[in-house]
């Protein structure tokens, strides 16, 4: 794993919810860092999306990210808000910083108040011991359900330097498109403009994390930092491009991650459907089946149910024509004319795998566009019954 | 348990996909009967749904329902038109009427042929043994995952006689608004004209089929069917009030009954959003609710975890603000304002019991809606992850 440069982090256990384990994490950078970030649409905000977006606003420069698990410190109101800042007014203190310098996150139960006190009582060992060397330490003291770490790096050489992207995400459940609830960080020591990272950064949040899905539901936490401190140098004219590429291919990993640990999951599922009238209409019918429960208990079953996939997309109703719909399962035709082939025991193989497409062909127009899903399993439902007890 | 006058009922086993009970079912009304149908939305019809829309254009009066379980004959192309078809003019004959004066039905798997030979075989025998007595047989050979057979009638006294009315259903999986994944057939022996036959159904179902949801989906051959067969004589003036409250009655219970027995609930729960601006946007928001498996297994948990719904409604977009939601389990207030009350034991006690209702106070206007869903189960996972093989 590759670190950039000037970037030092650390996490402690403050007990928050779990024991054994690192639940509060810090990411801090040396130098100032240009930065972006991206935030849950959904109403109900957390605290910490609430702060963060006041970042985004007034902050152009950031040192820290300070996260927890354990605790999402939303539906919490205004004393949520204030229990953030206490932390963070006394984080910056022992960092030598101003609050506004450090970005917040949080995941976990909804509903509690953060525990302040516990927090407050770790920050001394948390800012003592920060070191390059650290930073899968924090993406474990980011885990809620996940059952493993999501960390991911790249590296790009330029003519006169060589950059260093590093990822860290957590997911596993709440996980649905228009920002899946989750939190991702990527940090670089590219030198970046501010302006060129929300503008990269949102493509690249559109093309990964917002074409997942685990269970449809969108998170009131859900956020993407992403940081550039600028100490490897500057990236521009065609170097921009790799850039971007390198920034793209760590999103779709992390996204990729989060779903193939989906609560429960067994299965990672590409849905890809071709042949839309536009991409809207093409994402729209992804999302349909890959979160349609019957869909994805089917997956879980290694079903070749396509009736199911029917179904599902049939019911938004957009005007499809079925004798046009053709299913594949890899490269088996399962469904072709709206009717079934004799290849249900071949489509089955692949569905033994723990990997497999599904390629819708509408035959109404040339979009297309691709979702990320996984399956609904005995164990999703066992899990999310007993998440708080 | 009334029946209509004039109805006779069978019900035998052609062994489609079941065995040791009842598949094919057959209504008979003895007189022409005025009739309405109700049909799935979803682009993927089946064809006896097809059937059934042409019947709807063209058939003023029928004079019998044939409905099988076990295969749902949608996906199936022309061959899956012509089959119905042959059928259905084979059932005639029996019956000595044209074919177009019985309307058809099925549910089961879909995408596989219906077995013509095995149905046409029992067809004598269906008809011989037609019988007053044998409503509830019909309800059993509907039954698909269902547990139980679904079957409800009402009596109302008019100024000159007596009106019965009895409704049969099957519901279980692939339930959802738009019309449930679901078959309900109800017959009345009144005098009621087509126009007021359809006007009436469409407002039955828009307020009870329609208010349900066990997992999202629609399927491609949710139907009822309204038949009136007048031989207990004319409703008219006032007494068109009565009938039309018993007909909202039967329609509603059978609704309920469907949700009582979704695919592995143990749970029925009724979602009531009040203070929305439209009526639209509190039915919007009680299915959110309604339809989010992380809700849905909070049910099955048993666990009052209001941070879900407060996920599931924000994550419309829809600019709810947290700060004015109340939410109630039956009367334990368990939110208020956005945040925790210290009730969260007395609604767990609550939610034990195996029915209960959620109350949201959105506090934004005026209008309000109910959805009728339950829990998400383990078992559910089971049934649907193990149904075909």
């Amino acid at each position: 794993m590759q670190v950039p440069k000037g970037f030092s982090f650390n996490a402690v256990e403050a007990g928050i919810k779990y024991q054994g384990r690192p639940d509060v994490g810090l990411i801090f950078s040396e130098k100032p860092s240009f930065w972006s970030g991206v935030f849950t649409k959904n109403d109900v905000k957390a605290a910490p999306v609430i702060l963060g977006l006041e970042r985004l606003r007034k902050q152009s420069k950031i040192r820290a990210i300070l996260v927890n698990s354990g605790c999402a410190n939303a539906c919490t109101g205004e004393a949520g808000l204030r229990d953030a800042e206490i932390v963070l007014t006394e984080l910056a203190k022992n960092l030598n910083l101003s609050p506004e310098e450090i970005l917040p996150a949080s995941t976990g139960v909804i509903g509690s108040r953060l525990p302040v006190k516990k927090i407050l009582a770790i920050l001394p060992d948390l800012v003592e011991e920060l070191s390059p060397d650290r930073a899968a330490l924090v993406a474990r003291a980011m885990m809620t359900t996940d059952t493993f770490p999501k960390i991911v790096s790249r590296k790009i050489k330029t003519q006169n330097t060589e950059i260093t992207l590093l990822g860290l995400a957590k997911g596993a459940g709440m996980i649905a498109p228009n920002m899946a609830t989750m939190l991702a960080f990527i940090l670089t020591d590219a030198k970046i403009p501010s302006h060129k990272l929300r503008q990269w950064l949102a493509e690249a949040v559109e093309f990964s994390f917002n074409r997942i899905t685990v269970d449809g539901d969108t998170s009131t936490n859900d956020t993407v930092y992403l940081l550039a401190n600028g100490l490897a140098g500057e990236v521009s004219g065609k170097e921009e491009e790799l850039f971007k590429e390198a920034l793209f291919e760590i999103s779709r990993e992390l996204a990729y991650l989060i779903v193939k640990d989906g609560e429960g999951a067994t299965k990672t599922v590409k849905i890809r459907v071709e042949g839309a009238r536009s991409e809207e209409e093409a994402l729209k019918l992804a999302r349909a089946a890959a979160d349609s429960p019957l869909v994805k208990t089917a997956f879980f079953g290694e079903d070749p149910n396509w009736g199911r996939i029917m179904v599902a997309l049939g019911k938004l109703g957009l005007g499809l024509v079925p004798e046009k719909i053709n299913i594949f399962i890899n490269d088996i035709p399962l469904v072709k004319g709206g009717l079934a082939t004799d290849k249900e025991d071949l489509a089955q193989k692949e569905m033994a795998r723990p990997e497999f497409t599904v390629k819708i062909e509408l035959g109404m127009g040339a979009a297309d566009a691709e979702i990320l899903t996984c399956d609904l399993s005995k164990e999703y439902v066992k899990i999310n019954a007993e998440y708080r007890t």
